[in-house]
């Protein structure tokens, strides 16, 4: 099943992909409560939607699949990461910490934004990027869960692409917690959720999703990977985040960049920023086997974009209490 | 006003806190429409609470008073990056991106915990430490704003402990982004929530507000600053966090750690571990003028806390597609 969130005539709907058209469910529909559904009612209610309208995939507006109150990035595929290091400060190699443990962050769960939606320009960047990545959908709270066990608790996957502003998320990284203001301004979703039962025909026998990856800038391809090449399973990297930790339901795990799956990565192998950063009306879609195709366009700049002072201690001399 | 949220005779509740008892508001009270009442509906509600029940504070078992879907986690405070930057490879000095915007990171929203709970030992750690912040809570959503319109959004202060692994967040922030596992286990923030109008009179000509911080380690006080050390206004990191990006009503944003305010920093600055990591049994509490004390104990492990695998590139050959 392949289940999407769109707008039709003005008002939201919770739809059912199908045959290069969405077929409406009942008003109402909520869904996570419908990805936790048993596989046989998922079966009769894809049998049964479409009775109010069916809208073909071009003429729809979607919305995010799901509003998840956490979302985790992890950085989970290798020759993401290889190619990274070589335009960070240091000796270009992976730290030994990374193969240690899946290494993530939370995101910003406000930013969530619309297959298919236009992405202002996010302000004081040269160096605006994507991130091709695919994300897992819990269904179920988990807490301390095994990789076997976490299997339950995986309701669907999605597309997912972590938007970048390069040049302020590496003046961020310099402080050590991260970035903030660089990745903090939009993720994109969709365009919807695909069920794990419709992807077992992709899964190795070691658990891994074996589906292509691509990204096209324009209509040009700058990166291809296979989702194989994730150095966890999803199973593992759930139960590593439910470690001693709550899971939430609703929650949405991203992979992290694949190989060759954003243009930073390109940037730090080549020495030099080609191709170039994304400017405006740039249309970058991505395509990943089983879960669609995620488009969007780089619009003007919508935000005032003034930063704050710097700090203080540089700024001026602090009164006295 | 101070508003909490606790148990009475097993039910959740929402009350204020005056002359050492919780006065209870009207069943169905929600702590964040409250916060956004205008300061005379605040004095009414106020003035009429307790007619259900008045309960002594030491008989309270308090909750969060509010529960977010996304906290920032800043690290605005000078003096602790210049301690901590000594434990952490390279020479000791604070970067200069430091200075020019104030770094945060989004916490685990699921791992709030309440005051006065137990917070069970993580696994896998032999270095577990609290740090002394404090938070203001958002009242209405924001973007864009600027540091005079941010003043309108910020509905109360509360204190905000976020414990944190820091063998574990070491090892993590080898990897460049930031701490994952050493830091989503728990945050208390609490007691209650202080509306801004009871901190005007600590509020300094440029907006910082000057408040006595401080902590004891099963009573012994291992660290105390001022919240007018921080290098950045509340106002200041709200208007930041919002630029091109929302932050929510209910969003809690937390300063980081004041100077010697968690046990890293006194590491760092010392070269050994002294004080000793927190073991189980150890009263934490942080004490934070016109904000109340949040105290909390250690108690035994409750995770199973099984890692995960390492990486496969280091694990086994991949199988072929």
């Amino acid at each position: 099943m392949k289940i999407a969130r769109y707008e039709h005539n003005g008002f939201p709907h919770v739809g059912i992909v199908n045959h290069g058209k969405v077929n409406s469910l009942p008003d109402g529909t909520d869904v996570l409560e419908t990805l936790n559904l048993p596989l046989d009612a998922q079966y009769r209610l894809q049998a049964s939607a479409g009775r109010h309208h069916r809208v073909p995939l071009e003429d729809v507006r979607f919305l995010p699949p799901i509003e998840p109150r956490a979302m985790r990035d992890f950085v989970a595929f290798e020759a993401h990461i290889t190619g990274m290091k070589k335009a960070e400060p240091g000796d270009g190699s992976v730290p030994e910490a990374w193969y240690e443990a899946p290494a993530f962050l939370f995101m910003n769960p406000w930013s969530l934004t619309a297959p298919g939606a236009d992405i202002p320009m996010p302000p004081l960047t040269k160096a605006l990027d994507y991130e091709v990545e695919v994300a897992a959908i819990v269904g179920t709270a988990a807490r301390d869960v095994t990789p076997e066990q976490a299997r339950e608790h995986i309701v669907g996957y999605a597309i997912f692409n972590d938007w970048s502003a390069r040049d302020i998320q590496g003046r961020e990284m310099q402080v050590g917690l991260g970035p903030s203001k660089g990745k903090d301004f939009a993720n994109t979703l969709g365009p919807w959720i695909t069920t794990p039962d419709e992807l077992e025909k992709f899964r190795l026998a070691d658990g891994r999703l074996d589906l292509e990856m691509s990204v096209t800038i324009n209509g040009v391809q700058t990166g291809s990977d296979r989702l194989s090449n994730l150095s966890w399973t999803f199973e593992e990297l759930v139960s590593h985040a439910s470690r001693d930790a709550w899971v939430g339901a609703g929650d949405v795990l991203a992979t992290g960049t694949c190989a060759s799956g954003s243009l930073a990565e390109l940037w730090g192998r080549a020495g030099r920023q080609d191709p170039p950063p994304l400017t405006v009306g740039d249309v970058i879609s991505i395509t990943v086997q089983g879960l669609g195709t995620l488009t969007n366009r780089i619009s003007p700049q919508t935000s005032t974009g003034v930063p704050v002072p710097p700090a203080w201690s540089r700024r001026q001399p602090k009164e006295s209490p």
